[in-house]
């Protein structure tokens, strides 16, 4: 169940076609730069050429709360991750409002939070995850769930017609979890990946950094099986999201990455699904040093970089209305013959 | 009639308020980045915290012809700029498509096309500009009335309701003409500023430099009256563009920057407007070099950077979502005491 497979690439005819049509349109050739590489990416994806307009675009936030947060690694209190939960269901929250401005709605998950919650909770797979700079995050078997549980929540939004998807996150203290998946898929030194989350000072950034140290320390035999890194090191909110991101391609949907937690998902999904990055944008650069390292290793560019550090998928949220204008742009504009305007004129 | 005096600044004391209240709001400090001082300088411009969306956007496209067109500085014919004048009003140009994305609002105004008009066009300044190669692009009263003219525009938007402004171009040749105004405003060498326009090649690229080499030698005298200086190597619409540049600024509106040719106006209407500056923000960084120079020396740092080339507003309507998204957050965001979420922990 989380033997992904390796995934089919987004439709390379109907980009070559989209390519095609962005030279026919009235704007000298090349002259919209990314909105023209993200329509043929969409055009690719849905095998559409022009491409459509997203009509359910939609953001899911997966929370959760981690063990290592005891250790005095995030300037907020671990309760915050339920309070903000009941605040993104209230409609209070960044997502929340930057979604709706994007056309896209959002779903919160409580994948681990550390309550007890007031009935049965669909998609949940723990309380809380362990602290990893002391032991496992999670059983394997609880890892395996995990995943499972992100892959079922993307079959769901796709069978109820999501055409575009956003992964979110919200956990105290997990930047901390997300950095030392990130160190220990691109081999990198603690002090190198390690930043400041939701706002840290110097003393707890020391301490964030030798959680990150420890963590990486356990996990170290077992970097090379993505289910058991995110077993020793990882957690189930970014277990979760690895299974999501994966299935989102798996179901050909293209997706926007978000911050730093979800693209460190996102990297150990690109192990379980080789080739899944292809569906994947990266919506916005954060100041995470990590971050910067995960978008490198999956070749991916952010769309834009506005020194955002929030999570919940704010980052991605910002973007949507980017690609949503690299469509429009492809899908609406005149070409040259329907307007009558002169192409370039002839060389010398 | 062009002298627009010092402008005064947007409301310090609700900037000041505004910041307050993104500390309150569900998310840690400064977490939303550039969001958070976009939020705060749309607060200031209204002189409301918190700020209100736009239900106005307005984008101004400023259409011209330049006569030195005729030394082969552009990739397409002259003729270009009349039928995608026509283009822009049947709807069918890239900023068409993109403001209606971003909720804005289309109006191209023909300030000096090369061709006989049907009828009486109100704003029209004369045919063309000159070709600022060899002869001044405008008679000073005709610079004054371009100014005029843009200034009136303005007014005009504004007073029918705009809350948000956008200056855009159109016109074969003019980033000849804006990058001779950025060389001799930031007196730099014209192979330092000239750039690939609408992707010239290295031919075109070489007479595109001896002509703002000739026209920075011939305008060089009047490089401290930018009045005149928009009549030796500027034009009727860069004219125009700084006139409305500047008297949105006078009236309290606050306006995104295009691309290279609309921020080379910019330039000139910081001379003639001190302080109108504090009322912009930049849209977009095109690769064009001159422009970056002109951001430079304005102060602003462009919203986004996407490799965008094609002028028409088009950069400063893909950044308008994120100044929405920004006034979004700061007007709709749940605060802690609202949502009961616990803020930063205290300090040990």
């Amino acid at each position: 169940m989380t033997d992904f497979g390796e995934v089919a690439a987004p439709d390379g005819r109907v980009a070559a076609a989209a390519r095609r049509r962005q030279d026919l349109l009235t704007k000298p050739r090349g002259a919209l730069g990314r909105l023209e590489d993200l329509s043929v990416w969409v055009s690719a994806c849905q095998g559409n050429c022009p491409p459509q307009q997203f009509t359910r675009a939609r953001v899911v936030v997966f929370a959760g709360d981690h063990g290592v947060a005891g250790q005095g690694v995030s300037a907020y209190p671990a309760e915050v991750t339920a309070q903000m939960l009941d605040n993104i269901d209230g409609g209070g929250a960044a997502i929340n409002v930057l979604a709706e401005l994007a056309g896209a709605t959002v779903r919160a998950v409580d994948v681990a939070v550390d309550r007890d919650p007031s009935g049965p909770v669909p998609h949940r797979v723990r309380r809380s995850s362990g602290n990893i700079a002391t032991q496992d995050a999670l059983s394997l078997d609880e890892a395996e769930a995990a995943v499972r549980v992100g892959r079922q929540i993307a079959d769901e939004e796709v069978d109820a017609g999501a055409d575009l998807l956003i992964a979110g996150d919200m956990g105290i203290g997990n930047t901390t979890a997300a950095t030392t998946l990130v160190a220990a898929l691109t081999d990198t030194e603690p002090v190198l990946v390690v930043g400041r989350g939701t706002g840290i000072d110097d003393a707890a950034w020391s301490r964030k950094t030798a959680a990150v140290r420890d963590a990486l320390y356990r996990s170290a035999p077992v970097r090379a099986d993505p289910l058991a890194l995110l077993a020793a090191c990882g957690g189930a909110d970014l277990a979760a999201m690895a299974g999501f991101c994966a299935q989102a391609a798996v179901r050909r949907t293209p997706l926007l990455l978000d911050g730093l937690v979800v693209t460190a998902a996102a990297l150990v999904a690109e192990r379980l699904a080789p080739g899944a990055r292809l569906w994947w944008q990266a919506g916005h650069r954060s100041p995470e040093p990590a971050h910067a390292l995960a978008l490198t290793q999956l070749g991916l560019d952010p769309i834009v970089d506005l020194g955002l550090r929030l999570g919940e998928g704010t980052g991605a949220a910002v973007a949507l209305p980017i690609v949503r204008a690299a469509v429009a742009a492809l899908s609406s504009m005149a070409t040259f013959d329907d307007a009558g305007v002169s192409g370039p004129a002839p060389g010398p």
